[in-house]
């Protein structure tokens, strides 16, 4: 069992009775996709909703993959989760409409979940707007304008 | 101002008074950390309280970074909080000790926080835990056995 001392927190106890051949085929495909992520960095992503699982899968794989130590809140056109599982580099997704109703769920594989990195064109955005609000403000500790306006 | 429509969501009004030359440093490393990132992809972390803000300046800087969409809380010895600033690629990260003190505090550029991706050596164990798990586990709809259990 060496090696496996550092994973993470909570694996939780499931119901044994809704365990399948399901179930087993998605914990194979995230094993395939934890490999592919360390040795080429390709990400991977199920989409749950697509998959035709029986009442009480989801609910076992969920507590088999456990829970780990990071959980994201994305607050954008309805609000998105991303929990870590005990299995780092394995996030569990959860899109909602504006209503909190679950609009969508994914099992991401990845060392960062796309939802939460900041993509470069959005960055080069953010720097023009520093950018801009910097040459505009030559402020000395008596003479500052226009701070905290809406860029 | 074309190319700033992107920008996310709340830029706060801020406190007139507190603005200074540090505030004004401070902002420029951060205009010039994001040019870092999009051209190299080289992170940078300023640690706040290594340096000597004057009472106030923490704020100013906190309202005028704003609030982004993206709110992450990781758990482990104390809990730790990282919230995008509306500036995508600069992040406010906020480590506490057992008893919910404020420790450590830091601006962080990059496309993904630190704290946030999952590291390659642990990634690899949860892949061996992985396997190791579904090696014991041929299992098939009426059969299962040993789910849930701790690895």
């Amino acid at each position: 069992m060496s090696g496996l001392e550092g994973i993470p927190v909570h694996i939780q106890s499931a119901p044994r009775a809704v365990a399948s051949g399901n179930t087993q085929a998605i914990l194979a495909e995230l094993e395939t996709a934890l490999q592919a992520l360390l040795e080429t960095g390709r990400e991977h992503s199920i989409d749950l909703r697509s998959l035709p699982l029986l009442p009480g899968e989801l609910d076992y794989l969920q507590h088999t993959l456990g829970t780990g130590e990071v959980r994201v809140e994305v607050d954008a056109l309805g609000k998105s989760e991303v929990q870590e599982t005990a299995f780092r580099g394995i996030w569990w997704v959860t899109h909602c409409n504006t209503a909190d109703d679950v609009m969508a769920e994914f099992i991401e594989v990845s060392f960062c979940p796309d939802i939460i990195r900041a993509q470069s064109d959005d960055v080069r955005e953010s720097l023009d707007a520093l950018s801009v609000r910097l040459a505009g403000e030559p402020v000395s500790n008596q003479n500052c304008r226009g701070e905290g306006e809406p860029l």
